[in-house]
């Protein structure tokens, strides 16, 4: 098979003025991955609002079906790139930090609402998701979705692997100082779970905040395949499944686990 | 409270020839960890008898009160220092991949039994640990106890930081081309914890192996506290629980954890 090419889109930069200035920057990022061969773009999180939005979060929301979340289908479905992308959702008087899979049809495939919100900030903003594992196959890959702070917690992307994911997107808003979240932890979650994970951060100042870029993706193997710098940029690498087949016989962490040994790790620990 | 100076023996290189000769390094070394100040020095995983010994594991392995533990023990008493050493455990029939901490009077603290086997060398050769959480106090620090594979589990790790762990004493036989975990995953686990890892790894050939050294300690805020080459040396830095609590402020994972969305990662998952 051949392998899954990936574009990851690292910025633009700060707070968007309005989601059709974000569209499109989206619809010029998605014709570049397409030039570029790619089968799947990903944007970070909360690409279409902006991060740093504070009370306005909840006016910028749309629902599901909102426009523009029929503006990303268009965008899929005119370049024949399935996108990932971050937004701020609204279910009725909720507000969630939702990442979106759309296929190369424009169809979506699967919509995660973030399950480990960071810090007061998020907390006052959003409610989380009560949905660990969400997925949806692509060109033959299994794809997860998680976003941020999910994956800095290895309970989260140890249950996608064991549900068979084998591509992770992660919509990010990385501040510095945690830039070692992106340079260690990243890759070793990829390296201990056999998968491959696109980190697809912001970048610049926005706000209180300083988005520290380092978008990557990061191999089964440990090798990171793409690494973005500070400023807007964007990736393009391969999902390779044969890469990942031969990582996880070197290194077979999930036939060696013992559940049996982990129950302080759940609900009942 | 004064952090909890500890000293990493990497080394000697190869299987020992005897117990005697490896409770000779261990004196010695035991004499410089305790002249540079420190309170604990652990070793390799297997120190006291090699790791590639093959068929001849059983005939090394003694019971937990035998003739080399109790040389061990002298030797902790003669130097004040606190020891944590790998040796092959016999057990009725089974022999048994273990690391025992004894206190700076000699007596034994905690014995930990290998619970993650590594390839088909170690399931020939020895009988899987069932206890995966094993402690001490050991100067105001909560001390733990894994070995090699089990640390690259997430899960092991977790289960030790729930358990109040914040020291974790890891000796290790890692080899070629495996680099990647002392390099990356294992401070990686330590961030995620927010505790301590001292990760003790031979060096050198032995038999088929090749042994990668790169010895650490990895502190609760991602930095190395040190960190050897590939041969041979005596590493000491310190476990500073002020360090350890900042950390955890700074980045609440163990408080920020959902339990309930973890349960795919136990026996019922």
């Amino acid at each position: 098979m051949a392998p899954l090419r990936t574009a990851l889109l690292q910025g633009p930069r700060g707070v968007p003025d309005g989601a059709d200035e974000a569209l499109a920057a989206l619809d010029d990022a998605a014709a570049r991955a397409a030039a570029r061969g790619a089968a799947l773009l990903a944007t970070g999180e909360l690409f279409l609002s902006g991060y740093a939005l504070g009370d306005r979060m909840a006016h910028a929301a749309e629902p599901a079906d909102g426009p523009a979340a029929r503006t990303v289908a268009a965008i899929a479905a005119r370049h024949g790139v399935a996108v990932v992308y971050g937004c701020p959702e609204r279910d009725g008087a909720r507000v969630h930090n939702t990442a979106r899979l759309v296929g190369p049809d424009g169809r979506t495939l699967a919509a995660y609402r973030k399950t480990h919100l960071f810090g007061a900030y998020e907390r006052a903003v959003f409610t989380a998701g009560e949905h660990p594992v969400v997925q949806a196959d692509l060109g033959g890959v299994r794809v997860g979705l998680l976003i941020c702070y999910d994956v800095e917690f290895p309970e989260a992307v140890r249950a996608h692997a064991l549900a068979g994911t084998e591509l992770l997107v992660v919509p990010t808003a990385l501040m510095r100082p945690y830039e070692f979240v992106a340079h260690t932890l990243v890759p070793a979650r990829a390296y201990e779970n056999g998968l491959y994970i696109a980190y697809v951060n912001r970048c610049g100042p926005e706000g209180e905040f300083d988005f520290a870029g380092l978008s990557c993706l990061a191999g089964p193997d440990g090798a990171v395949r793409a690494r973005a710098g500070a400023g807007p940029e964007l990736l393009v690498a391969d999902v390779d499944l044969e890469v990942l087949r031969g990582a996880r016989a070197e290194t077979p962490y999930l036939a060696d686990r013992r559940p049996e040994l982990y129950r302080s790790l759940g609900p009942s620990g």
